[in-house]
């Protein structure tokens, strides 16, 4: 198997085998390695690419609860249900601690940016909203098993917030230690869920094929992260052209916009 | 009204404005507008490009029927399911009859790609995809005025296969008369497709909430076909990476990609 070939998923033995494939399906196809988040984590973006990027990820973030009460609407174990419940109350908050939606919005307002056009969503890109709609249906029509090996890509989440928060806090005069609170709080979060998800499919992929789906759900998963860099990185990064509709940063207000 | 800003789409008072606006939106919208088109109707693409190209938009018109199909699926009234039956007629074809898929197929061929891998789909990029996913879901889930208001991209349809068809013939000397046969046909289907449709709407969309409604729906579809273009835009001429596990045409074959 060379450096950068995927693992063959087609017959995966047992567990530890399943294991060991998804994670190097994240080595590989997670977006750690995109080239938006090396610049991003490297300090390189201007501060409107940065809010673009905020702005964007709000989309992304505000589909999560409901992504995951889709997953506990067709779950039919109250372990799974109840363990599944916490995300939602960790995105959401409860009346006496904020959760990650309201520190991704604090994120957003320290960038610059108003908090009722973030909320709008009306200046994000469509193919993130594309993308973020792709991953909602995923969780709610394929196999509870699919629907929960989908968010497997939080077993690699650490790794890109202990990049990001030093690298962003180095990197940019406009980012302070505050508004890294979403990640922060993800460090402590992600390895719980991702640990408790990867224990599930382990236990219930019983077979070559459903070893295989697990698989390809975190491939599709990885897609629709990546896209949605894809779609940054062209429209604010590469002069593209900005969508027409969707953010414009303040340093591009005024002048020619290439669609 | 500035040269480039979007009409007032939230009160139109009746079906002349609404046709107005339809047509205002898509002078300003409509993805002939794109670099990406630019580029491939002035014959400034490689080979790679072109096939990148062919191959995605196969995944959209492989599509179009599932989405004809779905609108028919819900659609009460006979004479308009009868009127739209047509158009999966013409894109499936019939025993005697080749239809608009078999035609982009021998457009692939042509262009040097293998016809089982165009089929496939492994080569087409996630945010092909996930784009042309949310059309089929939006005509199969939204009402059905605004599922046929969807199509209305097919108002302007003509004017780029008049620009493409030349275009392209000056631009390529791999392409021949034979591969611009969809297109041709296309020419004299669209508009009849089209003028049924925006009588439809016209006719049906009798208050100044549905005429919103309609106008919406095309841009929601101009965003469909744009985010495709951006995604084509992005991986294979700007050089911003090719997806992991995307076509990777013959010339960069072998060279280390972005991604």
């Amino acid at each position: 198997m060379s450096e950068d070939e995927l693992p063959d998923i087609r017959a995966l033995r047992d567990g530890d085998a399943l294991e060991a494939a998804l994670r190097r399906i994240g080595a590989l196809r997670y977006h750690i390695r995109h080239p938006f988040h090396r610049l991003l984590h490297g300090g390189k973006l201007r501060k409107g690419q940065v809010q673009a990027w905020a702005l964007n990820r709000y989309l992304y973030q505000s589909r999560i609860p409901m992504k995951d009460a889709a997953l506990i609407a067709r779950c039919p174990d109250p372990a799974l249900r109840r363990e599944w419940l916490q995300r939602i109350l960790d995105h959401d908050g409860t009346a006496e601690q904020e959760g990650g939606i309201e520190r991704w919005l604090r994120l957003c307002e320290g960038l610059g940016l108003d908090r009722d056009y973030v909320r709008s969503e009306v200046g994000a890109l469509p193919a993130t909203r594309f993308a973020v709609e792709a991953y909602v249906r995923f969780v709610r029509e394929r196999s509870l098993l699919e629907a929960v090996a989908s968010s497997l890509t939080e077993l690699f989440a650490p790794a890109i917030h202990e990049e990001r928060i030093p690298g962003m806090l180095a990197g940019y005069p406009f980012v302070t230690d505050a508004m890294m609170g979403y990640f922060r709080k993800r460090l402590g979060q992600a390895p719980r869920d991702a640990g408790f998800a990867l224990a599930y499919v382990k236990e219930h992929a019983d077979t070559a094929e459903k070893r295989e789906a697990v698989c390809r759900a975190l491939l599709f998963k990885c897609d629709v992260l990546w896209a949605q860099l894809d779609a940054l990185h062209h429209a604010y990064v590469l002069n593209g052209g900005i969508p027409p509709g969707a953010f414009v940063p303040e340093e591009l207000r005024g002048t020619a916009r290439a669609a």
